[in-house]
């Protein structure tokens, strides 16, 4: 028997304990799920023989370590700023890791001391990041190998809803960590580049400088830039391209909605609001507004942000209960963020039976043999219900497959890494695509970064 | 003889020393000034015997101290972050020092270290903080001790330009560290309280949510709201205050203008752009806006701003030289808001013979034997010419006179002090008045804040 640790046995578990079950037999493996708490555990998976439940405080660092010491991989599918003590113990103890998280800063100084222990610290491979590189990386290697030349890369990724389940005027629920969510896109201006040329997008102007998308059967959705879209560049092997872009779909109208947010400063995570436990919705709204008696604070609002009566923006207002005197926020010493991010609970949170949808866009654009040409490629992943989500799907499904071909020694490259190589990517897409989630591939024509079609 | 020993000797003393030299024989005072470079001493000061240049390093820890040893007391005109080394030797050889700058919280720390000593270290005694902290002390201070009650408190200070040099669209030129104006704002939502209700602005809406002044025989006035209006409640002893507020002035129609800039993402200051020295202002500006070859930057900007062709907004722009593709920024490695600030020292620099202007305003509301009153008073000083500044008269000589106050042992207090208290403000209030520097009080109906006198 081999035993695998997992770390953490949240939300988005559930397919990849489903993967290990169904493998477990035939591959010998036991798994130890450690966590303080189960309630996303399914009971199939609580009943099976091949799998343990171990209640460990992950500050516990002697329980931890024992648990390490005795794996013969570990998973951790923790919040991404506990990785690293995962990672020094399976250092400590000489063990491959797997996560779905970015890398850290942290984790990337290790680099050589895990290559120089012939240990895999395998990142980013779960959904985004994660099949993003790999199908990337897959479409990059396919040109470059034939010899041609990198022109445009553009990559689009969101977790969104099933048509069947997208009921409020939003189009859209949680199907994610909320806080990230509210704090998308904080922290500094989005930079990328299209056609040689730099571009910048301040905070307060990113939901507003979005790019459309269309995928046939799916109909229109949009997207605004990421933060770090540069630094992919390199990490594609990518530093010459003329336009390199990478963003986050939506369904079309939320970034504009959204930006009211932005705008009132509701999305700030960087104070707390004094007894924000028993303000109201309508008095956490007016806290942004200016003072002023004799208005109201519905008229405050549509002055301010300019919002005709019959536009569709303060419908999506109003569907939030914004504007009421009697909801509580019911958070004590909270940050606009996190108060915003209560009343967005109250009314986007998943139903049981709703089904998210995971959708993934690229758009490579090359030249080979004197001809620039494209492809476009898109995955559109619907979840079953709120516990087996497309989320869950996509990030489990890619993060168990990794670490059931690093347990069989089918990666050679050691060290702190991310899965852009062949031998990491080619045998992930290859099982994922059997498993069903697969890429459409098309060729189009190129045009470059132009994406509505103009010539001046 | 006295010897007062003042690090640095940049553009905010030439009032400073003239004041010391004023009363140099009389008061028995020799004045030490430290510096690298004295091209902003005037050359009476230079040719005077009580003054002695020194040109010392301030990194030369040696040096320093033994001038501090020297001392009778100690004068910090270093920018802000280098003065807790002079506190620090101030200290060890038992010396007061007296800074014009916000009090730092490692300044703040040595209080009992301080006062412990016997030592005083007076901070914020220039004018902005400074002046606006006295001539508010004083009323305040006069209200309560006729038993009366404040109920509002809003405070607004702004240097500008005397109406004789003011030739430009923005009615703005650099008076003061131009990094400071271009910053300004930023680092956190402005913060304050108006009849009892907390109000919160983001960055991206400061410069949108601005406040209107009058002032006999100078005109219409706007103020945008400073970070820290919070915090001064308490300092000033007004803890259940309805309304305080603190502002920054500037002529109206300057801070929608300003606007334009924190839009785009110009002001930033937190990346850097590569190769911003070989860049046109043309280009600079291009990097916020759209990808799209076939329309012109001057359109996308428009269209980006929503700025109609005779929109004044445009011409702010256009007077700038903003869509010049041949003027260079000449700044390496630069962030935006370096390079912004390098395009506005080009047209807003002072000329010789210009005349700035400094204006303060303070609404004093309060309940005095049953009655709701107001106290507006207001102070406007002109300087002379690009020397002598009436910035640098307003921060030079309430510093100077602190300086001989502490020296002549009048000030009874001890440790780390703002000019809060009688004993302190009421002297250089009374010698600020005998050099012409002078507050006009005027009783107005009490209102509270209802600046537009509507009533729904």
């Amino acid at each position: 028997m081999r035993s695998i640790v997992v770390f953490g046995a949240g939300k988005s578990t559930a397919f990849l304990f489903d993967y290990f079950l169904n493998i477990a037999a035939k591959e010998a493996l036991e798994i130890t799920i450690v966590d303080k708490c189960f309630h996303a555990v399914s009971p199939e998976i609580k009943e099976s023989t091949f799998f343990k439940l171990k209640t460990v405080d992950i500050n516990n660092k002697e329980e931890v370590a024992k648990l390490i010491e005795y794996s013969s991989i570990v998973v951790s599918m923790l919040p991404a700023f506990l990785h690293i003590k995962i990672a020094k113990l399976c250092l400590t103890f000489k063990k491959n890791l797997v996560t779905a998280s970015y890398i850290s800063e942290e984790m990337k100084k290790m680099h050589m001391e895990v290559k120089g222990s012939g240990l895999i610290f395998l990142n980013e491979v779960g959904l985004d990041p994660g099949i993003d590189h790999m199908s990337a990386m897959k479409i990059i290697d396919d040109v470059t190998d034939k010899g041609g030349k990198l022109l445009l890369f553009e990559s689009f990724c969101g977790g969104l809803l099933a048509p069947e389940s997208d009921s409020n005027l939003w189009n859209y629920k949680f199907t994610w960590n909320p806080r990230n969510v509210v704090l998308a896109g904080q922290g500094g201006a989005a930079k990328f580049i299209q056609e040689g040329t730099y571009k910048y997008i301040p905070y307060h102007k990113l939901f507003r400088r979005t790019e459309f998308l269309n995928i046939e059967g799916y109909g229109g959705f949009e997207a605004y830039a990421n933060r770090d879209s540069l630094k992919y560049r390199s990490i594609y092997g990518l530093d010459d391209i003329l336009t390199f872009y990478r963003g986050t779909i939506r369904r079309v109208g939320f970034s504009r909605a959204w930006n009211m947010f932005v705008q009132l400063g509701m999305t700030d995570d960087s104070y707390v609001i004094e007894d924000s436990e028993h303000m109201s919705y309508r008095d956490f709204l007016n806290l942004f507004l200016a003072y002023s008696p004799s208005d109201s604070v519905e008229l405050k609002l549509r002055h301010y942000l300019k919002i005709d009566q019959d536009d569709v923006m303060w419908q999506k207002l109003e569907e939030l209960d914004l504007f009421s005197a009697t909801k509580k926020i019911g958070v004590p010493n909270a940050t606009p963020a996190q108060m915003l991010q209560r009343i967005l609970e109250n009314s986007w949170s998943l139903q049981e039976n709703d089904k998210d949808m995971i959708v993934m866009y690229h758009k490579i654009g090359y030249e080979l043999q004197g001809e620039k040409q494209q492809i476009d490629a898109h995955m559109v992943v619907t979840g079953t219900n709120s516990a087996y989500t497309a989320m869950a799907k996509t990030v489990g499904l890619p993060l168990g497959i990794a670490t059931l071909l690093i347990l069989n020694n089918k990666v050679t490259e050691k060290g702190v890494l991310l899965p852009l190589t062949k031998e990491i990517y080619e045998p992930i897409l290859n099982e994922l695509s059997a498993l069903g989630i697969t890429f459409r591939h098309e060729k189009v024509s190129y045009m470059g970064y132009n994406p509505n079609n103009v010539f001046g």
